[in-house]
């Protein structure tokens, strides 16, 4: 075992780097990944993808970056400014280019000769897929199998709480019923797929990590609306566990944002289930140990790895 | 069919949007991919892991971010400025979001608030893998197996030019004899993989999009050294082909800029060959249809997708 840490957070981080499991880059909460934590990640899809099949969602994957006119409809801006991930780009010509270069080479900020890109990085994998879905729904609503790398700055040695990561979510749109019930049904499947595969998971009433003044209420009222459920295990540490997966019912807000309407002509309801992908494999590694070969048969058998 | 248009790129994309293949997000070269064009790019995928058993790469997976401090080792700025993706965060407080807030309804460019991150979006898929490489290699060198996102700021209609695309690549490590045989080795073995999924793929000598005045000459010394090439097949026009697949030879210059050594003590020399996963899903679209069950049995087959 390398180095000890009195953190438990920097103490894990240095476990799963010493076991080569995440490389580290330099920057705090940036990691490459190892064949076998992208391994364990590919196998946990697989069984959600097996445990969502009588969904028959419409698979959509949308890439880490999106249209900046899509975020300015999202509120993001409002409630989460100090996660966000704004793309620049150089669109200057050759005297632009060399007056950008001088500032670079004496080390001064060069980034002032940018412009802000068309996109931004995403901040949850849900977002892409709204403005996609403008129009009337049928009947039955849609549910949506999504996944993408998605974008928090939050710079942090807790391994858990990393700049980018993955979130394999199913999104139901229609009615509030529709939407409501899918929240429920797939907190209960979420935690007995947790659970199938030893991950001893609590079921939380939970918050966003809204921004400023305001944020006080806007948990509260979030709280008292019953709107997000996190599935949470210990990770780093017992008596503080890690969301590893959350259930959110956003009422009509994504409806109203993108003009998506119900059957009945009124704004749509939607909701979906997130699993934090990196999250579940760092949770199952602390869990059954960093050898996937020796993990418990039962678990090795529900993620068809034997 | 839906419209018609005289452009054979902007007739593709339009092809690929009425099947539902592609999902257009507003911004040109963004795209969702449906679970059809996804699952092209996991079997083609597939086929490459399997051709590529032999070597036991070491995998890692690297996110489409990378440090910036990483960047300005690289050149790009100096090569390829117009391409970079910068990513910038809001730093400020209460108060300096109010003025950002301000700015943002009033239809301002709010961007002014935001601060540059510690990371860059990934130009290319084996930058990531340099900057932890640094030390000094054995006598066999390392072959890594890599996948990302990588970004390129180079709004298009043409669908085979997206704005963020995975690449697959196989890196070698070590002499400049390894390096040079893998690059080789690859060229011939990437064209053999590509034509047994039914791609008539053609090898071309090529060069990197330099910006400016010195692109000229940089591109001819490229070629001159030998250093890039590219297996293209027509997608949009037959008389275009577009590049799906390059095999770069890269001399020593991440040995140097990173401190990679040889085992000898000099900087080590990196090879590798990039698979453009979205153009090779493109292409295999064009040439066999839209409908993957309808194709060949033997691309199929290959594809063990029957």
């Amino acid at each position: 075992m390398c180095t000890q840490h009195d953190d438990p957070y920097k103490q894990y981080q240095a476990e799963l780097i010493e076991a080569g499991l995440l490389i580290p880059s330099g920057v705090r909460g940036v990691y490459g990944r190892s064949g076998t934590f992208e391994n364990i990640i590919d196998q946990f899809e697989g069984l959600v993808t097996r445990e969502g099949a009588f969904q028959n969602a419409e698979v959509m994957r949308f890439p880490p970056i999106f249209p900046r006119a899509h975020y300015a409809r999202i509120d993001h801006i409002n409630n989460f400014p100090d996660l966000m991930g704004s793309v620049h780009s150089f669109l200057g010509g050759e005297k632009e280019h060399q007056a950008m270069l001088g500032k670079f080479e004496a080390k001064e900020d060069w980034t002032s000769a940018l412009s802000p890109a068309e996109v931004m990085l995403v901040p949850a994998a849900c977002y892409p897929l709204y403005p996609t879905a403008t129009g009337t729904l049928s009947a039955q609503g849609r549910v949506v199998d999504l996944k993408t790398f998605v974008f928090r700055h939050e710079p942090s040695d807790d391994p858990a709480r990393m700049q980018i990561f993955r979130q394999r979510e199913f999104v139901r749109l229609g009615t509030p019923e529709q939407a409501l019930n899918h929240r429920n049904d797939w907190l209960a499947r979420g935690q007995a797929i947790l659970e199938s595969v030893g991950l001893p998971v609590k079921k939380v009433l939970a918050d966003d990590p809204f921004f400023g003044r305001g944020a006080r209420i806007m948990k509260a009222t979030q709280r008292e609306q019953d709107l997000k459920y996190e599935l949470v295990v210990p990770i780093c540490k017992e008596d503080k566990p890690t969301a590893i997966t959350s259930c959110n019912y956003h009422l009509d807000h994504f409806g109203i944002s993108f003009d998506i309407l119900q059957a009945n002509g009124t704004p749509a309801h939607t909701a979906c289930i997130g699993f934090g992908l990196e999250r579940i494999a760092l949770a199952l590694l602390k869990t059954h140990g960093f050898d996937p070969q020796r993990w418990p048969h039962e678990v090795r058998s529900r993620l068809a790895m034997a």
